[in-house]
């Protein structure tokens, strides 16, 4: 699995009981996993199809970095289907976990149209992170 | 079902492709899924604990009104599980579902403790809506 | 009144003191109740005309539910009026008041048009909020 | 009329007919008025109390650059009174008008106190804007 | 230099620390110096080019008021170049200075165009604020 | 240079001119260095105390997706120094060079204290990349 993008928990993203509000996480992850989902199929028009079991593991506080982690589980025709994890960037503690996100590749129409890709893209992940 | 909050699509709340980001929607949910849940068990704090299967049906887009519906299917002894669907207001046709979303009822320590809840508080709704 | 859009007050809607940002309260209702005007006109572009006598009755606090509750208390020819309360949706404390909202229907140049409505319309919502 | 702080205006401010958002217009200038209100009270702690009578002259568009004037047009024992314009800044053409926004000094404990002000600070203001 | 835009340091402008968020100052900023770039090249389309030396100085906290000022230092043939200051409104203690931002005249095409200004731009902006 | 946090350009980050808004982006960039400044210094406490040299080199537009670099280029005894490029992940191409960024290491009363590091920790970078 690989962790891209932190965030640094501020007031802003908290909720009334002073913990990492979960609504802005959400928010948080579903633009990376379309992030990931376009570099993946390299393709510039992704829509989300289902979100499969999300689970609160424990909460985020003022103050923590987390990161978030993407990794492609499986590729259909049209779409791709990817498992995350939001963990807490210092001690490594999952936050939270989804078992399935699946992204269906369109067309302007928003019509699914074929992606063409069968295995996840490492090369240059690799090579950027290591320069 | 019981439809309260509603929203009006903004340009803020599009993504790049100008339909209605699956972010801010996830957002909005988890504000009135608290909401709900709070107010189902009379408790002050509540934590999302699980979300299963989620179904993108239909996009929204800009200057549409969508409205987000609530319904407990469950009661456990510290926990409490939704139903959730948002549509177009106007229209009636779902955007999204959520089959389950529990949330659990916690102390000051975040730890669970039982409401003493069993069924669905509906007398003060249909009051306050019928006025 | 009916009331529809609840909010759950969090660390961003405080101001400096640590209550509700007025602000922040002010945009809230100027969306609920164009929502609210254009369900009542049956029509997609409604425009502020005038808002008269807005009183602040009390504060909102962190982790405070807040309903916004509309009526519509005159049909003009091309103008509808909504009458407005916010309310502490557990006390039912009201938050603030507002005597008039004076939305216009406009058609694609901003021009007055005529919306042949004259009275509430509550049968759906009822229905809506019953099943 | 003393003009200063200004808004360009950019697509996160649009309502869904793309013009300037009531709503964004309004939590613009509860805050502008809150700091004209504790500078000329020199008190840290205002509340706005009543807004009467907001007028929606024309709307504003994508790239316009608005400004906010305020003037003291009354002061009471423990309030202050506000006339308040926000107009286009190169047109100078209005865009929104208040004639009374009421603003309350209170303690920490949000109770009203004198502030034994009765007319408008304006030297430094001068200074500052000639320098 | 003249100070015009203030603003009032909320808990959503916090970092973790609970000091102003400097992320959120450097976007006050930029909006600011383009609004005053665009007054005084009397251009509606300027894009930032080259910011030089930021100096943090001091940290700004929740309730503070502050205000923006900005200066033109020296005009180029399609550049103009602003010194800017952000302070504390009411102690004047200096909080951000920088030195230069450069923003460049553009045409539709992003292509730099000439602005045929070549001093600073201050009647208008004095007789404003002595009405 | 590691690239680690990417964004995807919404109608949210954008300027009236419709690229990229220079604010939202310089608001990204320091979450970022402030998180990679904590990491490197494994230290929860760093403020930014100067940021020198910002070129904009090329625009930003809906829809693109954004990768942040940084590199730490010199550790003083309480400092660290950061470079900082801004690219668009799929062409590479630079959108913004920051020659450099210094944050301090600071106790709870905002004082400087030695961070004891001299060297770049890529180690679990690495690892985490490469899994």
């Amino acid at each position: 699995m690989n962790f891209h993008t932190r965030k640094w928990i501020k007031p802003e993203d908290l909720n009334p009981n002073g913990s990492l509000f979960g609504g802005s996480l959400l928010k948080w992850i579903d633009e990376e996993a379309a992030i990931y989902a376009m570099c993946q199929l390299e393709a510039p028009r992704v829509v989300t199809k289902l979100i499969s079991e999300i689970n609160f593991v424990s909460s985020g506080k003022l103050g923590d970095i987390v990161e978030m982690g993407m990794t492609a589980s499986e590729f259909g025709r049209t779409s791709i289907t990817l498992k995350c994890e939001v963990r807490n960037k210092i001690t490594k503690k999952a936050i939270l976990t989804i078992d399935k996100m699946v992204f269906v590749n369109v067309n302007e129409r928003s019509e699914p149209i074929p992606h063409g890709k069968s295995k996840i893209r490492k090369m240059d992940e690799k090579l950027e992170n290591m320069g």
